[in-house]
């Protein structure tokens, strides 16, 4: 675990410097596709090679579709409580039926949204189930283990470019309180995901007591600012941006049951 | 309300590219400081020509010291409940006392933490009361009204430099279900905080529902990249992000009480 070449060399120069490239030309993703060689292609069209200390964002629509992460509503057989509720929410039940088998826990359920626990542990609106930018009939579920699929993308970019990167699987969440989607981080490889400044002292030489940094989600919100679903750039590269590299992954922002005071 | 002309400008080279500049040289920020000259000479010190379509973030922690927004701790007289609740938290009971007078609703309390709606409606801990990077026995409190203190920096930046630019106020709030703190809008000027996509379509051709992407959050957390406790950049510069212009407010962020599921 150590502070990465590229930021430390950045912050000696005056303020720190961040780069963020948003990679359009990726084709439409199929089953069994590697992420890494259309992101490094990509990448090369744009004139752009990638280098140690990069961050590789990747939407979670296309990890899901490279996965084959698809399910068919005609497939689905809604249960009374998918029909019920697609009724009231006026959507289509077999949505509704995926969604609650994507969930480990109900949180709310209203006319609005379904707010569920995904398997992983997410909290998030539908289970990330989404229908948007997917061939009709339809929809993408979030990667079995997105830790897993940022941590082979990490390996295949070594593997093919020589290039030690870290990489983040990401997905737009809305926020209770909030309003509006923010891009949030659902799978991380190659860095740590939360700076923990306890400890620390500030520019008082105070100790610094609940400062923990959620440093892979504002990641993610600043490659969302280049995704966006009009942007249209599944693949994005954050250069320059101070982090630790580690063995870190996107469970380990999850808060835990016992801690969290809104579940 | 239109497309920044620079965002659009960059789209149409390849993919979007966004440049992020944190900028260190501000001075110990006092009472009555003016923050558009300060910021202004920081940049300038770091060769950055402040230009039309740039967002600059601007540290809470900065604007409130520029409007005088401290409280002594020494001139604080604790409630029964404060000082309860100072016993229960291991807190100093005044600055128990300073974050219930802080709030308009408290929506938990416990050993942990004081979750509380501030007058604005933001919900956040402690109300956004701070005592770090304050001289000793001095705490911040947010701006009375962080939208207008980001209004006057956009006029005052326009005055003294002939540029348009956007501005935010910006805190790290905690979230529910998620660890770690992210930086979040908590004043808006000249853009607009939600991007709502309803209605248009997708890479499918299928109209997109449920889409309001909150851009002034993801602009403040990549902005957070560079600001961090350590970072010591107040002050940042969001150079090349897509957003539309326009008198948008953080207000227009909170979610309103009815539509929300977890107050």
């Amino acid at each position: 675990m150590k502070r990465s070449r590229r930021s430390a060399r950045r912050a000696g120069q005056g303020g720190p410097r961040i780069q963020i490239f948003g990679l359009r030309g990726i084709p439409e993703v199929q089953p069994g596709d590697d992420l890494a060689r259309l992101a490094l292609g990509a990448a090369r069209r744009e004139g752009v090679a990638l280098a140690r200390g990069d961050v590789v964002v990747l939407a979670q629509k296309i990890v899901s579709k490279s996965e084959g992460r698809l399910v068919r509503l005609a497939d689905v057989e809604p249960s009374p409580l998918a029909r019920a509720w697609g009724r009231r929410m006026r959507r289509d039940p077999r949505f509704v039926e995926v969604v609650l088998r994507e969930s480990r826990r109900v949180l709310r359920m209203s006319e609005r949204a379904l707010i569920t626990e995904t398997r992983h542990g997410f909290v998030c609106a539908n289970a990330g189930v989404d229908r948007s930018n997917v061939p009709g009939g339809l929809v993408t579920c979030l990667p079995h283990d997105p830790d897993a699929s940022a941590r082979r993308f990490v390996r295949a970019v070594r593997r093919r470019a020589g290039v030690q990167v870290a990489a983040l699987v990401t997905d737009t969440f809305g926020r209770p309180w909030r309003l509006g989607l923010a891009n949030v981080t659902i799978g991380a490889a190659g860095l740590r995901v939360l700076e923990d400044l306890r400890g620390t002292r500030d520019s008082q030489g105070r100790v610094l007591h609940a400062t923990v940094v959620a440093v892979a989600d504002e990641l993610a919100a600043a490659a969302g600012l280049c995704m966006g679903k009009r942007a249209r750039a599944p693949v994005v590269i954050v250069r320059g941006a101070a982090f630790r590299s580690g063995a870190g992954a996107a469970r380990q922002l999850l808060r835990p049951e016992r801690e969290d005071l809104f579940r």
